[in-house]
């Protein structure tokens, strides 16, 4: 196979990669809402970082690479913010 | 189902999908390392933000929710710069 072939097939893996990826992102995301809004029914605080820390420390356990642990670390820190972001938008919105 | 069953239903479908997300991040970063072993051999430039403006494009065209449309391209931007750091580490090896 030529070299710009197979680029052109590395791209459309890539494409639908990126398209998994933001699938997995919005379900997990919609999980977090939905614990958000129990949380809040029992009167919990949202951001558990013990929580936080173990769901990092398994994925650094389970990292097969290429990307150290710190990027893996960082990258999933990234979707954690995003995701309590998201329920900090919702309480703004019940308070106007 | 009580509160407390159904948290930790979500719980364990988030440690999952959180080892989905890793696994495909993985797959990925592989593929740009090859894509970027192949530019290499043909001498062109690995950065090409002509192409992470494409891929951001069709990730937001694609966003089903909740995460904003700047979250989603905050997070892949997130992606796309650890790959490139990859890509350097491994310039720096070869320095060495």
């Amino acid at each position: 196979m030529k070299t710009s072939e197979r680029m052109e097939e590395i791209r459309l893996q890539l494409d639908e990669i990126n398209l998994e990826i933001l699938g997995l992102l919005s379900r997990r995301a919609e999980l977090v809402q939905e614990i958000g809004e129990l949380k809040k029914q029992k009167g919990t605080e949202r951001f558990d970082p013990i929580r936080e820390k173990e769901m990092l420390d398994n994925l650094v356990e389970a990292n097969p690479g290429p990307f150290d642990d710190n990027t893996v670390r960082h990258l999933f820190k990234q979707i954690f913010q995003a995701s309590l972001g998201l329920m900090e938008e919702e309480k703004k919105a019940l308070l106007v």
